[in-house]
């Protein structure tokens, strides 16, 4: 057999990969096995490798630290003993760090660098052709987002008929020149015509899929991973327990080690009975023993909620329950479940049939905003018919819609809020000007100066005043800004004391910053 | 003294007043009384007069049917016994008499004429100057509205801080020179500097008041008369329970024989905390007492709810008490309440600082719509800023907005439904175009012809579908609309069998009428 093979160095925070010859025969997938344990000065680590066809093993691991490490290759997918050492160099460029819970309600990279989740979702982007794939990231490399889901597994439904570039597993698909717009509802759940060998993955779908996370990562965007799903006529959501486990820890070996990589359970986990409550969290279990990174972990819901009170969910997965109250329950969310709220899916701007993929720009970028003065964050998602059904939302692309670019805006301005993450600042009903602010103010105030009065984001949304009263105190001067959320445009209102009145253009989506001097 | 005066025939459904000179001295609101006894073939109903001032006492009466009626006049008023005869002739023009519920969540003219409630709210049009009242009348001719909110006392507020043009008591108010923006909160239950006599009405006031609900009845509105309020600074909302009963007798005494009269215990009653449940009932208690034609009666909150299931109250008078969702809680209070639900407060549109005044006019015509299709009225109201504090939602005169022309468009097509009055078909989730209807379709029917399948009003709000797939039957033909309903435009879609698709134009504030032919 071949040596082992491995980079002398790497950078912190980055992939660092060990390539292992070993046996072909039988099902390598299933009867060898592969672990790596990483050991430096701060940390010991052990984890899985996998099998990555063509008789090569490989092991991935994530160094936490800037320093040298040494490691040891054990299994029985080889006769030989490995071991090595390497180094991890310090992080540069935008290379911060995977991205952590951080001030209970909001994430931070792991170098400190606050982390304002803005989220797009382009469900099955990278089962798309290639040249459609490059157009997703030339889309995706103008900074409208820094996290998109996609899904592991292809998908069936509506305006996706057509099979993936690849599949996961050995095999064959149904034929899918028998399905219509007509009758596709009738193939979920029934996955006959298909013929897969479950417990042996095609590599090359995999392969591809963290080529795509790879080239996310070094966007700077987290990829937000849809381990499973019920958008299925292959029967990839209707596997036995024992093939459940054996691909969550496919999954978790592979892809465990991209510092950009988030869990998400599942894409509408109610909408599969044939999963339990649980089954999903023995796929929990898995992840929190397999995955030594404790990377982000959550789960998606259509009717209603998980429980994300769990221990293992990091952060609230959201799709609204109601169709016009959403980002306006974000306060009652973070106090419900104290942990970050991250709207998912929200309605998508377009205009499709579908009730959760026809609202306008304006809307979605509301309910963006809405979100982001409470403290929590809202998703984007694209839906406008298309001659060829490459939809946004599904298969990336182009973007033809109006709210990327205010999400933009709306990130730029979250970046320069004081501290890390806003916070919804309840106020109480005091008539007319003679409190700081009245009930129909949304306030939102950087959690890390709850009680300085130095800072306040207040969003108006569909309300629209032609001039607000102001009174903090009769001390301090504060310069207040007028933004407009939809246009863009940040006006200074001036610098006032005391009570003062700021003037506002009387149209909807209006935002003012008061900052204190 | 003099004779008693009064007409020989009046139209049925119209006030039939007797004058009659009686005692001047003492208090004559108090120390003297009048009644009158009206007999008809179908009808016997007593009713309370009032003095009206400078000796003369009057008694009015409304009679239901056109026939021959014979009265008599009682009291201490004066030594003389009083009768006559009077001849009430059929209903002519615009006069259908009162406004009845019907088909429990709806209103229909006594003579069975549907009635949709579109109305809108003037709190104290009737006391500002007589052009600015005239100038009222005559936007309101323009057939926008055919109800209008309205309060008996005078109103202290933001934007109303001048006093009226009379008061509804002898004495003395408090010298408004001293309001300014900043101070009138500090006035509210305060009512120091002013001297009433809570025992002799200013019949001044109410004989101006009286002429106007006269002119709104020639142009077909109807007057939901606020009979209490909070915006108050001079002791009305303070009075003593004596006062109140006093007060509310003579009001009803006066006012209850206009046909176009609804009762509206109060605006915001929880905004009184000087008045107990107690209080309101007893009010309630009263009207039903004295009141013979049983006028509609609600009363109107801020926060919470009166309880509207209370036998006395006709309908639900409701400000929403949320922020974002409104009228999409028609469907649930209809449930709640058995009764029909008007959304007399819904936001106004606008522009001034208070949220409860400055919506679009696009969101104030949505409103109206989402409510419509649920089988419920919205009330409409505008707060747009003006050089002389002159706005439509208190002072009346000219509108400035753009709703006004959509309700009355909206009124049109309410008038062209079948039967009397919408309830929403509730629809179950059907995946895609397999069902008649998708889930997010709000759908109005008829609620005469809920299982005939032959009539659908469907809004789709800020949704936005370019396209819709309906399947109801395979035998009947359907003639489908496209309604703009902002555009106000209604255009044929084509006529359909089986199942169709329906192209729409994939904006905003869209409806689809379905009729079977």
């Amino acid at each position: 057999m071949n040596d082992i093979k491995y980079p002398n160095q790497v950078q912190r925070w980055s992939v660092f990969e060990v390539s292992c010859p070993g046996f072909s025969d039988k099902n390598p997938f299933v009867d060898y096995c592969i672990k790596g344990l990483f050991s430096s000065k701060n940390e010991s680590v052990e984890v899985d490798g996998f099998y990555d066809g063509d008789g090569v093993y490989k092991v991935r691991f994530m160094p936490s630290f800037s320093e040298k490490y040494s490691f040891k290759i054990t299994g029985s997918f080889s006769d030989s003993k490995n071991s090595g050492e390497f180094e991890a160099t310090p992080a540069t460029g935008n290379n911060h760090g995977p991205v952590r819970v951080a001030n209970q309600f909001h994430f931070a990279y792991e170098d400190g660098t606050p982390y304002y989740s803005v989220g797009t979702t382009c469900y099955v982007w990278t089962h798309q052709p290639v040249p459609l794939q490059e157009k997703t990231l030339e889309t995706l490399s103008n900074g409208y987002f820094n996290k998109i889901r996609f899904c592991v597994f292809p998908k069936h439904y509506d305006y996706n008929l057509r099979d993936p570039e690849t599949f996961p597993y050995e095999g064959r698909p149904m034929d899918c020149s028998v399905l219509t717009k007509e009758n596709f509802q009738e193939y979920v759940g029934n996955p006959e015509g298909n013929n897969w060998d479950f417990f042996r993955f095609n590599v090359r779908h995999f392969q591809l899929f963290e080529k795509r996370i790879e080239d996310l990562m070094k966007l700077g965007i987290e990829a937000d991973l849809i381990v499973m799903h019920p958008y299925d006529r292959w029967g990839f959501s209707h596997m036995t327990a024992e093939q459940d486990d054996f691909y969550w820890k496919y999954v978790v070996a592979r892809f465990a080690a991209y510092r950009n990589v988030w869990w998400s359970l599942a894409n509408e986990f109610d909408l599969m009975p044939q999963k339990s409550i649980e089954d999903w969290e023995r796929y929990a279990a898995i992840l929190c023993e397999k995955d030594p990174y404790n990377r982000l972990r959550s789960i998606h819901n259509c009717r209603h909620f998980y429980d994300h009170t769990r221990p293992w969910i990091t952060h609230c997965s959201i799709q609204r329950t109601d169709m016009h109250k959403t980002a306006e329950f974000t306060t009652d969310w973070r106090e419900r479940y104290g942990k970050p709220v991250v709207l998912d899916e929200i309605t998508y701007e377009g205009n499709i049939n579908h009730c959760w993929g026809n609202i306008s720009g304006q809307e979605l970028v509301r309910r963006f905003w809405e979100s982001a003065v409470r403290g929590g964050y809202s998703g984007h998602g694209e839906t406008y018919e298309h001659p060829d059904d490459v939809l946004w939302w599904s298969h990336g692309g182009e973007l033809h819609g109006e709210s990327q670019e205010r999400i933009k805006f709306l990130h730029k301005i979250l970046c320069q809020t004081p501290g890390l993450g806003l916070t919804h600042h309840q106020v109480r009903l005091v008539f007319g000007s003679q409190g700081a602010f009245t009930w129909d103010d949304v306030v939102g105030v950087p959690c890390d100066l709850l009680y300085s009065s130095s800072y306040y984001l207040i969003y108006f949304g569909i309300f629209r005043p032609s001039f607000r009263i102001y009174h903090f105190d009769d001390i301090n001067t504060y310069e207040v800004d007028v933004i407009d959320t939809w246009n863009m445009t940040i006006t200074k209102a001036g610098t006032f004391k005391g009570r003062f009145r700021v003037d506002l253009p009387g149209k909807e989506y209006i935002a003012v910053r008061v900052r204190k001097i």
